[in-house]
């Protein structure tokens, strides 16, 4: 029953540059940003026509008067989470949670050790998970994310962000987040802006931390989710996770989770991948001024490198139309001074 | 598949008392309230225990340093709609909205002036529609609700809501929502909670203009929905609402809605049926300061009065255990100064 969701937090956890390492993003210096600072709301912004794409574009909505002004009611801007707001390679952090979590609960389950793919899991042999496809990331997905309360796993997660480190940076997931994103979210913010995440990643999984790290409250997350069903558990109200997928916030899914949750069209989208495409075109089809930005990972030296042969993030159409489409295209060799805080 | 959604909506017409002519509300004087008008932000209020306790758990909750003291951005409220922000008699009103929207389709089905329910809807004949029971509504849902884009639909409820009138005030409905509650609304925003619908109506027929009567954003709303589907329609993408239920946002279903839309636990619920037991339940029986509200009809001279046996809006286990959960009441004939606007 999982299977879709499966599919999008996807298996794939080869990328096609090997990762780099420990070194801090921030040891590598970049042409630097020629405005000054003090001035400056996007610091980690080299010059150059991303920088100026961004800035332009909230000039021209946010002036009273102008031919393209937008009222701050309609100036919604949506960001998809992994490898758009915090790096997503070598795999998805939730599949690092989901993993974690499977180790964490095998002490309950004894026949894990022989039952796949949790055998694989607990040997650490993700190319074993992987042969089990869609199926193994189900269940997977099932024993990591469902059964508890919505209480209890907001709980599980905040202990897992707040202790877990990336496998080869060593640095905490949270800290993985992109320096000029926050800034965007910032800029946007002060410019009247709502700042929303629309992810392919799970709703429950990004709340807990997101108000945090991204100044995001959990009520302007839009992510996938799965059932839950409000119950009584000891005369106490619960709301109980069910192993049933309720919406894949992914792909096509993005306009349709856009629409249910915030039930207005964006003016900004910001996306990464291939799963981005239908939110950019949904957001940038509409009359009136829009803009899309796709993050492109090209700087292996500092981060990760990697589009179209990616089975993480792939992207390939959204970069092919993006000219045709009007689509901004960030590189993050060229456009980022600095990568992580 | 839309029989959970049709039953939400609800075929019973009946009340338990005979609507009131058109006379206005606030034609009916009622005990003013002694505050000095200018300084009070609740003035079709009447002083009482319900007007108290909103201004105490407000006072309390805002006062920094204080014991229960709630930071801004967790002071999450919540309302019903139908009942507790504007009327529900004699047919939820979004009820009428189907039955013109038949009416309004039938020259494109000349098959219906012969085919149920849409031949007892064309006459007019509501007792006809009510036998053919959930099934009968589900046609009626199917035929009105979906089919079109979320684009068609807007406009559609838009036009709609500006032209119908009240069977029996002849006013339009947006002109019947609750003054008082109106100022609920607004004294709670000017103290730094962020408002919010959670209605069992559907959640795009309220969208288009609970903003400009209620001041509460698109985005702000959890309501019942049908499905939507990402399609590009002659190159342009549209969403097309498709006639299968996603949520019934009723009952145990307002937690559900309310975790999915805002994940976050509300601390102020207001409702005026059984449909918003669990919302109350939910809210109230959460640790810190909340506070839950039951607005009760008992004005037949004003409005309408009903409770325990009404088809619509039915009241008697949220009643029955009020008291004992800490819920206020609020007695529309006691509490209110004035009705409408």
């Amino acid at each position: 029953m999982l299977g879709a969701l499966a599919a999008t937090l996807s298996l794939g956890v080869a990328c096609s540059r090997p990762p780099p390492g420990a070194s801090r993003a921030s040891d590598t210096p970049a042409t630097p940003d020629s405005a000054s600072a003090a001035s400056d709301a996007l610091p980690s912004w080299n010059q150059g026509p991303a920088k100026a794409a961004i800035i332009s574009f909230v000039s021209r909505v946010t002036t009273p008067g102008g031919r393209e002004f937008v009222p701050a009611s309609e100036r919604i801007a949506v960001f998809d989470n992994d490898g758009t707001l915090w790096a997503e390679q070598p795999m998805y952090f939730q599949l690092a949670f989901a993993l974690d979590r499977v180790k964490a609960l095998a002490a309950q389950h004894p026949d894990w050790t022989t039952r796949e793919p949790f055998r694989s899991v607990l040997k650490g042999d993700l190319e074993g998970v992987k042969s089990g496809g869609e199926q193994a990331l189900s269940q997977i997905i099932a024993a990591s994310h469902a059964g508890n309360t919505t209480a209890e796993f907001e709980q599980i997660v905040t202990d897992w962000i707040a202790a877990a480190r990336h496998p080869t940076t060593r640095r905490r997931y949270t800290d993985m987040v992109y320096q000029p994103m926050l800034e965007v979210l910032s800029y946007l913010r002060a410019n009247g802006f709502k700042t929303y995440i629309v992810s392919g990643g799970g709703v429950e999984f990004m709340r807990p931390w997101v108000e945090r790290v991204y100044g995001i409250p959990p009520e302007q997350v839009v992510g996938s989710r799965i059932r839950m069903k409000y119950e009584g558990r000891d005369g106490v109200p619960v709301l109980v996770r069910l192993p049933e997928v309720d919406l894949v916030n992914d792909k096509a899914g993005k306009p349709v989770g856009i629409q249910q949750m915030i039930g207005r069209r964006p003016v900004m989208a910001f996306g990464n991948s291939d799963g981005d495409f239908e939110m950019l075109e949904w957001t940038t089809a509409a009359p009136g001024p829009r803009l899309g930005f796709i993050v492109h990972h090209t700087d292996a030296e500092r981060e990760w490198a990697y589009d179209r042969r990616s089975s993480i993030g792939r992207l390939a159409r959204s970069l092919d139309e993006a000219e045709a489409r009007g689509w901004q295209v960030v590189d993050i060799k060229r456009d980022w001074a600095r990568i992580f805080p």
